[in-house]
């Protein structure tokens, strides 16, 4: 099962409500299974890199079915996984992109969101993905 | 002055309704005046491939602040673009790419679409522009 | 439904007998229908240059669910989608990548040929699908 | 001597066997003594992101010669090689890529595993490299 644009509209409605709600400028995006844009946000005045960053986040949650920061963990000097961000084109492994899951708990896509502290980037992610 | 993410997300909207209208799954992208994507959605189906073209028709409308059909007439063989496809990270020079005024004329932003013939797709796009 | 690596196989096989049958050295791209590589296979002494030429008309044929020539038909100057292989970092619009369809004509990946004549890459990439 | 597609396949199929004999769900590539991929499987359900390390483990392993560990070394911070990964597109310096050699030690190739922890994805390339 791939999210729905239907789906991935509300988890943007969501993250952006959430953002607002903690007086932040996000840019958001939404993949599904197969780490392809189903939808995106950029909130006026938020940085123009994220853009770039939350789409990255959503497609490395969605290529390792994890939270980017979990991958973050593995891939610091003498972990595992170190530099691992160099494939697929790029990877952020600090936290912001989450898996989205259906109610028998399957993955159906990811979202990524960027544009503050990590902590407030994976605030908004999670307030989305609630949103299934 | 840049489209907002309110107006962005109001062309998407009009462009969705457009293309439910006339049967077709449209992939729709909204960029700034920066040719930076601020809004974009797949509708359920279509096909994978336009993701890409719609956002490169939204840059190429940005990037010389006409439709991109324009472009097309311009880069054929023995015309004066020739091949300006390679520029930017490739172009689509094919309708279905408008840019986007406000009420005094001024281009804030353009819109991509693609997803079925280029007639459909430019009758999606120029709804969509409607919205502003 | 995606094609699962067993189908992918099995693609691959009935590929590389036919290819063997009609005496040619081919390159094989079995892709899912997230355009995401399932399988592959690279005949002793194939173009080099066909792998990739393999790949993108696998995915080339998986973004548009038809035909890479059909693709091919329409990018010709004049024609409606001039210039369409510079979008999804490049596409392959010449004959041989096919849609794979399950039973039930639903699609489920594509497989991409390369390394003979458009002809016989189209008949080896034909007898590929006819696995499932 | 490059490695033969019989050859690379013979190496897949006794990695398939590993990683089903262990439970875990690999994405193998086999590469020949000019880098170029000659054989790929990605197992259902595996993750999306692992089929690019494993390319890129191949390649770095026939790059170098050695296993993609031994280059992990070099490359932590304040080595030798600190972020070498940043060469040829893209390097893998964890474990899960290892040379090919053909009865008389001669490099003729090089296997690329990803999907699991680094110690599961070295045995299943190590199990490989044994079909030779």
């Amino acid at each position: 099962m791939n999210i729905t644009l239907k789906q991935a509209q509300a988890v943007i409605e969501k993250a952006l409500a959430k953002s607002k709600e903690i007086d932040t400028k996000m840019n958001i995006t939404v993949v599904d299974t197969g780490a392809n844009q189903v939808a995106f946000a950029r909130m006026d005045g938020a940085w123009l890199g994220s853009a770039d960053i939350s789409l990255k986040k959503a497609k490395t949650a969605c290529f390792f079915g994890m939270p980017t920061g979990e991958i973050g963990k593995l891939s610091q000097p003498g972990q595992p996984l170190f530099n691992i961000e160099h494939s697929n084109g790029g990877l952020i492994s600090f936290p912001g992109g989450l898996p989205i899951k259906d109610g028998s708990g399957q993955v159906i896509g990811a979202v990524g969101v960027s544009g503050s502290s990590v902590e407030n980037d994976h605030a908004v992610a999670k307030a989305g993905t609630e949103a299934i």
